[in-house]
């Protein structure tokens, strides 16, 4: 991928304002909004099983979030991503969560099962849980990590065959055969409630407007990374509620430039 | 109406602080409660079944809007509306995205049925719905559009026998006879969600304090469009973060000479 | 209680991040969750029946907020409740809105009936209907109404045999034999949403690392209140969304020599 499709990406989000249809949970329903709203898409959040399928029909890209799950809105997600896939609109899954409980575990088996996910975003805690494997941090060699985490996304993406992102220190985005790793973002990302969630949200607008995944995802990121860096700056030693309000003005005002010059990824 | 009604009105919401009793959605839920307290009302956000008509009792407006509508909070919302219609309180009605699914086509005409609502705030697409009507944009022509509108809800308050709002480039509030035209707001609120919700909240407060609902609903729609201009004057350029914070302490702060000043309507 | 005391044990949130799980209502989640993620701690929000009694486990502390109760919820709060109680882990009640309705009343005597709470903390309204007493305002004497409050929280204390605080103008926190008086705190917290409900969490997590639940949770309401202080100062008449995004700030940043000087309390 050519850096200049970030923005040609992201340009394309804004004029054509995609309908993200959102199944998330109520702690981060109003900033995941918020955040769709500022880059140009339209978000919809509407997690009644009787308006799932037909709400996803009328969307772009569907994102289901495990944030607080319950009988209702796991089966409102397994409708959605249903009335998605019929479509071929793509899907997005962030399993918030997976491991913590059995509960969730199970719920994310089944929505695997029901449902083709275009795209999959969680932590590696969380994407290992999916594939079955239990992610432990094996000390502090960050190149062993690191080469664990590329692994990690490469064998998730081929279990699955879908595009897995794995966020952390660095950002893996994997199809199975290609990876690329992005250097963007910044540690107060996680003083903020939401901020996964909420790039699950935006991987939904991309891939909203891309129909290469693994670009989507990619763009995405690097997009993402790079407004949360100069909110980070522009709100140094502030504190979370300063870089919580700058990020959300910086996710409406990056522009091409700044994305050429601070984004910063490769591909393995 | 004369535009000094807007601030007196203002003023009896600081002085009484009256309850508002909120059945909404977990996007807008904070906003709307923060909202409301910046303006000196007392918000209270209660969507159990099992107490809807007790603190709709207790309330001195009732809000109900239909943004994550369930089956739970469908029931809550009549029985909440039944008892605010037996003591007389006044139920603002926000139909949040009716039209985009038949359950919230069906939700709709079933709260019509059921309760009767003293005021009704949608965008042109959401009013017309309510009446069966399909709203087209017809084109760029703006005088035809307008007209358009003006029409829309004066025939709307008529079928519906309530006030109706409809929010758009201008605001046009009708009780069927008597049609007012608000000039205030700023095009950045379309950029923060829930500012919709937020208004039909804010309208609440309003009817609360006075009981010719065209004048409340008018009052507050010219409040809160100045109090929107204010702070996206003062935050010029900075992006919807810094405006959504603005306008929360510009709802607490606008005095009656920036009404006076800045305030704009006419009837017709 | 040293006044030193409250630093070190916000010291030691921050150096072990305590897991605070989190049953609350869908207009302070976010508020919740980022006050938290502020201050050091690792918030989990999660309301389903299914995995309660499991996220309760794995938890530090539990915070059982009443702000929209529904069937469900308080199923998942009695379970969670329940599971904390079998492994020790502190558990604190947010009664918000008790003796509003009938049906918040029982559910908070169920509540209580139900499970063993460390720390109970409400205005002095909810505290007296938990204990079948009305809570009236007697009058502008303050000192008379002071002195009410001190005998209410004590009262109360022995009656639910746990540490009871009782927030307004002064906070009085007590375990019925002993009790603290706190003098922090600013007037526009009443102004912001959610900075009651907060105060429970930020309370868990003082709990979470403290088993003398008396000084945890005094040591709690001084930081808080300090916190309250310090951006109210910086945010001096910019309105209650400034103040709202510097609070969050200044639980991140407040320091020791911050809590040294400000910090006002004495025992009784």
């Amino acid at each position: 991928m050519e850096k200049g499709k970030v923005y040609a990406l992201l340009k394309r989000v804004k004029e054509t304002n995609p309908l993200i249809h959102n199944i998330t949970n109520i702690v981060v329903a109003n900033f995941s909004a918020n955040g769709l709203l500022a880059l140009g898409a339209s978000p919809v959040m509407a997690d009644a099983v009787e308006e799932a399928a037909e709400m996803a029909k009328a969307a772009a890209a569907v994102v289901l979030n495990m944030g607080t799950l319950n009988r209702e809105s796991v089966e409102a997600m397994i409708t959605a991503g249903k009335s998605a896939n019929e479509s071929e609109t793509p899907v997005i899954l962030d399993p918030v969560g997976v491991g913590a409980t059995s509960y969730r575990t199970q719920a994310a088996q089944r929505l695997l099962q029901e449902v083709k996910f275009s795209i999959i975003r969680g932590n590696a805690a969380e994407i290992a849980n999916l594939i079955g494997e239990k992610w432990e941090i094996k000390g502090v060699d960050a190149g062993n990590m690191k080469g664990d985490v590329l692994t990690l996304a490469a064998n998730a993406a081929k279990r699955l065959n879908t595009v897995v992102v794995v966020t952390g220190k660095e950002d893996v985005i994997s199809n199975g055969m290609l990876t690329n790793v992005v250097h963007n973002g910044h540690p107060i990302l996680t003083k903020v409630t939401g901020t996964g969630c909420l790039l699950s949200a935006v991987v939904g607008a991309f891939a909203a407007v891309e129909k290469n995944h693994l670009d989507a995802a990619t763009a995405a990121l690097i997009f993402y990374g790079v407004a949360a860096e100069i909110a980070a700056n522009k709100t140094d030693e502030q504190g979370p509620g300063s870089f919580q309000i700058e990020f959300i003005n910086q996710l409406s005002l990056v522009s091409s430039s700044e994305i050429d010059l601070y984004g910063s990824f490769y591909t393995i």
